[in-house]
Formats: C-alpha cells, structure tokens, sequence
C-alpha cells in the first residue's frame, strides 16, 4: 500500500484577507519511489507573506498556486527513504515542499542543511530567506554605512527582526514600526534603539522627526501606506529605500500610494525593489558572516510557532493580522 | 545718474497655479559698478517649471524667492562694463540673473558662454539645463543601452525634446507623452517612435501596452500622476525609473501618488530622483558630447519664445497650461 501525504490545499483564490473556508486538508497517495527519487517527512514548514500573490491570478513574479493541489513553501524535513546516491535516511534537508507532511521529490528539488549545531527550523527563518532578505536589502541594495539611520517597518517580523539586528551590527542606529506593546518590548529585547507603535501614535511624521532629527538614511519598506509617506518626508538627501514587502496592499485593502512621491525627486532618493531570489547566488556568503553571529549569540531568533498541518491557514492568516513576532512556522507532529 | 534695471518681481507667494497679479514689474536703480564687478544686459532668460518651487516657503532643494525683489532664473546676456579684468565688454555670459534686463554682479557670478557658432540662447535650453538633465537622466542615471524602450512624459517639453532625441541618439526606441496635436507632430518631426496624446487617450494602459508590448525598460518622469500608474504596469524587469518632474503636483492639484507602487517590488525597479545641480561636474563632458550633434545638425533644439521682459510671468504660467514646444524663453527687446 502506498504511503499516505496529509497536505493543505487551496480551494479557492481569496478575495481580500483569506479565511480557513479557503484551505482544506487532504490526504493523498503518495506514488512509488522511483530511481533518482527521495522520500522526506517534513518537521517545519514556513509560512511566508509572499505566498499571498500566489493566490491570486493577478500576474507576479511567482506563479499562482494550483487550486486543489499541496501548496508549495519552505518546509525542513527529513530523508526517510531514498533512490539518490547523494540522500541517506536521516539527512536533514530543506525543500520548497511545504503545506504537507510527507512527499516524495527528485533529488535535485532538496538541499541539504548546512552542518550547524543550530535548530534546523533556523533555516527557514533568521538563516533562511526572511534573513537572507534582510541582508540583501541592507549590504546589496542599501549599501548600508557604519553610522548611518535606519527605520524598518513590520519590524518585528520575520525579515523586521533581522533587519534590526544586522543593522545594528553593522553599525547603525534603527528605527522600527511595529503594532502592539509586545512586540515593542520584543524589539527592545532585540537592542532596537526607537519602536514606534503605529497603533498608538497619531502623528507618524512628528514621532520620525522626533526620533531621527537629522533624517532616515535606509528606508527599508515591508507594509506601505502611511508609513512610507511619512519616511519620504524623513529621508535624508541621498537616502535608499529599500521596496521589500507592501503587506498593507497584498490583500487589496490598503490606501493607494503615498501623496509625496515629489520628496524622491527633491531628496534625490533611490527607491529600488527586492526579490530575494534574485540574489541567491550570494546565500553562500550570507551564511557564512551571518550562521558565526548565531552560534556566539551575537544575533537572536524569533519565532512564532503554530502546532500541527491542520493550524498552517490559521497561522497564514495570522500574518496578516500581525500575529507573528519574527519568523511564522508551523511545527508538524 | 545709476543705471535703472527693469525687473520682474514676486509679490506673494502663489496658492496653486500662479497668476499674473502675483507678479509686477519695477524699475530699480543699479548701485554703481565697483571694483571686481561686471555690467550685463540681459537678451534672454530662461523659465523653468522648478522656479514654481521657490515661489513657496515649503522647504525644498532651494530657497524660497525673496518678496518684492527681482525673481532668479536663468539668462544670458552680453557684458557692458567691467571692472574685473577675465571680462571685457561684448562678452556673452550665462548667470542665474534672469527675470530682469540689466544687472551688475561679481565676476564669479557669471560663466563665459562656450565658443561656438549655434545661437547663444541654445545654452539655456538643449545645450543648457534642461539637456544637461536628459543626458544626466539617460545615461548617469538610468544608464540607458541601444535596443531599449524609453517612455518619457511632457516629452515635447525643454527637457523632453531632448530625452527624445539623446535616447534616439544612444540607440533606444522612444515613446513620448504630450498634450497636443501640434506636439504630437513636433515630437514627430524629432524622429521619435511613438507619441501618446494623453489629452486624447481614454486608456494609457491599453495604449502602453499596444506601443511597448516588451514593457518599458527606462521611464523618464515629469508629470506624474496616470501616466506614472500606467508606466509603472508596464515597466520591464530590472526597470530604472528616472523621477525628474511631477509637473502635476507642482500647483498643489495632482492627485494622490500610484496605487501600484507594489510593482517595484515585483519588477525589481529603482526609482531614482534627479537634480541635475548634483552633478553639474559633467557639465563639460555634456556639452563636449552634445555640441557638436547640434553643429552637425543630428539634434534641434525647439524653443518656444516669448517676447519682452513683462511677458516672463505670462512665460512662467504658460509652462503649466502646456504652451511650449521645448525650451521656454523670453527674448529682452
């Protein structure tokens, strides 16, 4: 009898937030192990924001998910049976077949997790590509100076909390936004300098002045809306946004853009958007300076982890409700 | 008896688009020349959209024009008298001492026009500031490579005639936005590719696509508003966006900014603002460049005139009602 895989699938494309009756749990069979194939029992899967253009027809840089198939994601497992000489039971491997507990794959769809003596759900979050974003943004885009100040928003997400801290580490002074006491305390946990709690501050503008009287060098954008409206009018000449995230838009709710464009002329900003595949080439180097600060506690992870295949939409969702501090995994049974 | 100095003056800081009465003209006696000093008489000034800028005490990259004395603008003009010995009377020289026929300043406030044969007002205009933000848009900026498709808005405007015709030069293909018939055949008559007539367009999305149907790799911004939503829908991967003008904006009328800035992200663009002052060191390489394509007669300079030092408010305010083709000038009588 063929093994069985529990995977979320997604029913239908939402219109505005998604809701669980968008998502449904099936079991399907998994087909024979053929040569060449490796079988994984996946431990944590990712739950990123980005997977909301996915589900939706609109064009974007990734194609649309297939309704009533496993949604795909970042999923850390590890290798139970295997057809590939370069996979042995008991490797740890990453793989972009998440939203499943079980599946079987060609061998070149797997990486291996780097030796670590870190938990491996760290490659799906801090050392994964939530940091890799982070890093690329701030050393690669921002080109990012001892000295200089930077403010994030959504900083106490999975990317926000890295952005803090490799900025810090690099030298600079930070600036996060973020919504809720908790994650202020988070942050401030983190070393942050400034939080500002955008739920509670009426005047945007006048806290950013407050707080960075002489200007924001790196912008580095994950929500849009009246956050970046507020930076254009705190950027220093010169200054770099970095377009990461618009979570504010992805469900088609947020405001249209902000009304002072005029500012990256007047500023001579550079405003320049960020895809972190793009620059997957570097992820070797990203490790390499990054895992070190890790492992001597220099840098720390955090996550929210839900419990179970079945909570993976909840926890989805939850990102949109700002439910997350750092990284949003789902822990499989 | 002192020499009088017919001047344009600024009585008040406009709200929106200027009107006449917001403007006089005074005749001020001259102080007499004293030693390091030089007499000029003005034949033509310039007028430029980011003189609307300093007609307002909102912080920007320049000051606020000062009350009730002669307005700054740029002006070539010939030497009269001279008490500095690098000028000498019949001199042409370029200064920011527009808005006004006759003037007596510092040496090293003027700048010797470049030796040539091509008319003298051609070095406020094509081979002035207005090309010198093509070039520096084209090729500092955007670093634009033969085979791509520039769009340019306001492109029978000072700087856009020449974005069209640089672009042209360099090896691009080139669709411009205008306002008029008559521009359409301007633009035209410059050999650029295609011409969008936004006045006359119920779908510049549609018509983008139809015109660039590979998207556009170099968008070069003056206007803002729908043209920016529909270029932004339609810009090519890797896309660089020059912000050089928010023409729209610059009355307090324009709408509010895109509702599609998430493309950035998607299309990895950058988005760079212009002063072409910030890099007024390739001054000489410019004109090095670009003056012999005009000798040679490969570039024209369009050049819309007015005449006599009391039409330069008409001037002014005829650059937001589209009422010149190229550089806008005033002759001095």
């Amino acid at each position: 009898m063929n093994q069985l895989s529990r995977q979320i699938q997604l029913l239908r494309y939402p219109n505005g937030l998604p809701s669980l009756a968008d998502f449904t749990l099936a079991e399907v069979a998994l087909p024979p192990l053929n040569e060449g194939e490796v079988e994984v029992s996946n431990q944590w899967l990712s739950v990123d924001p980005y997977m909301r253009g996915r589900m939706s027809l609109a064009k974007s840089y990734v194609p649309p998910f297939t309704l009533n198939s496993a949604l795909d994601g970042g999923a850390i497992g590890t290798v139970i049976a295997s057809r590939h000489p370069d996979f042995a039971i008991g490797d740890r491997v990453s793989s972009m077949q998440g939203w499943r507990d079980h599946f079987i794959a060609p061998a070149a769809a797997l990486t291996r997790l780097p030796q670590s003596s870190l938990p491996p759900q760290r490659f799906l979050g801090a050392l994964g590509m939530p940091g890799m974003t982070a890093w690329v943004g701030l050393h690669k885009i921002a080109k990012l100076q001892a000295g200089e100040t930077v403010l994030v928003s959504a900083a106490s997400g999975a990317v926000g909390t890295m952005v803090v801290q490799l900025a810090k580490l690099a030298g600079a002074r930070v600036i996060g936004s973020t919504g809720s006491a908790d994650k202020v305390a988070a942050l401030e946990a983190l070393g942050i300098d400034e939080v500002i709690n955008y739920k509670t501050t009426q005047d945007l503008a006048g806290e950013l002045a407050r707080l960075a009287p002489e200007g924001i060098h790196v912008y580095f954008e994950n929500v849009g809306g009246a956050m970046l409206e507020a930076a254009l009018d705190h950027m220093v000449i010169n200054g770099r946004i970095v377009m990461c995230g618009l979570i504010d838009q992805y469900n088609g709710a947020g405001q249209g853009g902000p009304n002072n464009l005029s500012q990256i002329i007047r500023k001579r900003l550079t405003m320049q958007g960020l895809i972190v595949f793009d620059h997957w080439q570097h992820y070797g180097d990203f490790l390499a300076e990054v895992t070190p600060a890790f492992e001597e506690g220099q840098l720390q992870a955090n996550e929210t982890v839900y419990q179970g295949l079945e909570q993976a939409p909840a926890a989805f969702i939850g990102l949109f409700e700002g439910r997350n501090t750092g990284k949003m995994l789902v822990k499989l049974d």
